[in-house]
């Protein structure tokens, strides 16, 4: 049977397939992976999330793995509210919402919020995953633009005037893809502009805790919090596998959002959440971050010294102070997915930055490098190789 | 900040608020629940559970806790499929797909699916939770007819005839809410229909596995393979809170699913389905299963034999073979809401019937009971009580 005719008219739009066609070839063997935008394993703190795994079966036993309340697991949210509140933003437990990674809520937000044709306001570039969250909601994309500052408030502003836009997304630190933070002065110029105009902010916030240098920034939350929908996630402190999303929402969206959540998942795997809460309670967050951050800095620091090393002139890159990823950005003729196949024949590889933008034609002649999987010796080596390729192909 | 405005338009479709409103009332102290849909807690295999999860820690390590495949977890997805192959779907693995419960499936089916005015058949009453996937996909439902003996084949075949159909939904086993089970020959009659007009059909099979009397039923699947979408679940053989749904699906509708889950929730929590795949491989649902129905054979035979001796003159029950649910009939002029409520009274709880129904104004005088929750002597005094709420209301 062909039931191609029975596809949705949104089914035709998403469109994730071009990116997942050129990665198959990632897995060949011998290949070095600067594509991936996931953490180490080495950060997953194995050891406590087994003793914390034998808790949860003393400690709850069999409601840990019965049917649970769609909003969240009451003591995975119960602690979340605290921890939100020592980062400035705070709420109440019941305010705390919990869903299937920052991915679940960024479905869930669409779901509730994007009529088709809708406008959304989003960087350029901005994060893979969101869009392909947004685009199955058929929104029309506004693009922002940003420079080594982050998004350009003025930028907002301007969209803000001549358009209506159902909500701004923006991952302000250390961003998937470039790297780069929204200064303190531009969140607290973004905090006012959305207040102004009475505008929705969905503030993606999943690596502010892997900072490597610099000083703390505050959530844009914290400064506008009636605008703002907050979303953190543990899967960079804790475990992508557990799926465990976090989300504050004004509360006729929060209250939709549950409802929806209903006939998309029931619920987040109860058994994660609960090994989620015992972990943030006993303060092991806390004892493992310096490690987490201790394991990335020095692969940080080798990736930006490669690249001032074995780059050659005409390439400019992002200094992030924290996160996972530097954004390379090549001369406008540049043709990156041509480079990205020549790597691959050499076998390095990266994710062409054209991928993270909403419109076709852009950003053709960039990059977007991981450093968090790889070890020292082959960051170095595979930015050496790339800058060869680099060197000779362009 | 009132952003009401900024809903989406299927926001307001969707509507689940009415069963919420009036459930909230079951979680009073002392109240006795045949409300429910969940599985007992002692049904689950905890101590299993608990070797199998240090299991999972010795044999995959970090890999049980990182990103993973959106198609699912690759040793769940092999043993899954030699499962289904016993149960005569024959499938490789990477025909099977793993999504957070069946809810998980319904609402990826939905989107890769449904435009708005779609048409989807349903039976009449059908499963709650489906009305609450398809709902904010915004399909229009078009009924069929079920009686003592499930789907009734002709009204599926007019259906068919009279309408552009999107798909067919059908619980054929057990079916919740009514318990009722699509017999052997009306199986083998709707698999040559739906074969006839080219159909596709979503066989959602959560509660085949709870049998307690009468022979086993073959999943429609295995009679029109090409046209139907399987779904089932490990919710109520292992435990909910994994939230773990299996999915066969046609190879169009199957590839875009995965895309969809991409947006969705990326994938089902790894840690879930590596224990469900030790589970599954080491042969322990086989040992669990008679167990799980040796705890419901008599709860389940103790609501059949009270509902006889408690319930009076002018109400019909249905008489499932397993399952979770029994569903009673009332006289057509019985408000089964307002029965509701002086059972609310008297301490114990149901499901009014009419919120299975897709249209309004149909079932008023229907209700479900559950009789997994409960211990028999429970089970006796609350259908005792439900029984003299009747007499004395209707």
């Amino acid at each position: 049977m062909d039931f191609s005719h029975l596809l949705s008219a949104r089914t035709g739009k998403m469109g994730a397939s071009a990116i997942r066609e050129i990665l198959k070839v990632v897995g060949q063997p011998g290949m070095v992976s600067l594509a991936g935008g996931i953490p180490s394993p080495d950060s997953f703190p194995m050891e406590r999330i087994k003793e914390l795994t034998n808790k949860v079966f003393t400690k709850y036993g069999s409601a840990a793995f019965q049917y649970d309340l769609t909003e969240g697991f009451t003591p995975l949210r119960e602690v979340m509210a605290a921890y939100l509140g020592e980062r400035e933003i705070h709420v109440s437990p019941e305010e705390v919402l919990i869903q299937s990674g920052s991915q679940g809520v960024l479905d869930s937000i669409c779901k509730v919020l994007i009529s088709a044709g809708d406008k959304i306001a989003v960087e350029a570039p901005t994060y893979l995953g969101a869009i392909q969250a947004f685009k199955p909601y058929e929104p029309e994309f506004v693009r922002m633009e940003m420079d080594e500052n982050g998004l350009i408030p003025e930028s907002l502003e301007e969209v803000l005037k001549s358009h209506d836009i159902k909500f701004i997304y923006t991952v302000p630190t250390f961003q998937n893809p470039t790297g780069r933070s929204i200064s303190l002065e531009r969140r607290r110029r973004i905090a006012e502009i959305i207040i102004k105009y009475g505008a929705l902010l969905v503030e993606d916030d999943p690596y502010s805790n892997l900072r490597y240098t610099g000083t703390a920034l505050p959530a844009i939350k914290t400064m506008a919090p009636d605008n703002v929908i907050y979303i953190t996630t543990l899967s960079k402190v804790l475990a992508p596998g557990l799926r465990i999303g976090i989300c504050v929402a004004p509360e006729i969206i929060s209250r939709w959002m549950v409802i929806t959540k209903q006939g998309v998942d029931l619920h987040t795997s109860t058994f994660s959440q609960a090994i989620a809460a015992e972990y943030i309670a006993g303060g092991y967050l806390e004892q493992q971050l310096p490690k987490i951050i201790e394991l990335y800095r020095p692969k940080h620091s080798a990736m930006l010294s490669a690249l001032e090393r074995f780059f050659p002139d005409g390439f400019s890159f992002s200094r992030p102070e924290g996160g996972m990823f530097i954004w390379v950005e090549g001369p406008a003729e540049l043709d990156m997915e041509k480079i990205y196949w020549k790597a691959i024949e050499r076998k390095v590889a990266f994710v062409p930055g054209k991928y993270f933008f909403t419109e076709d034609g852009e950003g053709l002649s960039t990059m977007r490098l991981n450093f968090t999987m790889s070890e020292v010796p082959v960051i170095e080596s595979a930015i050496e190789v790339l800058g060869n390729v680099l060197k000779t192909e362009s």
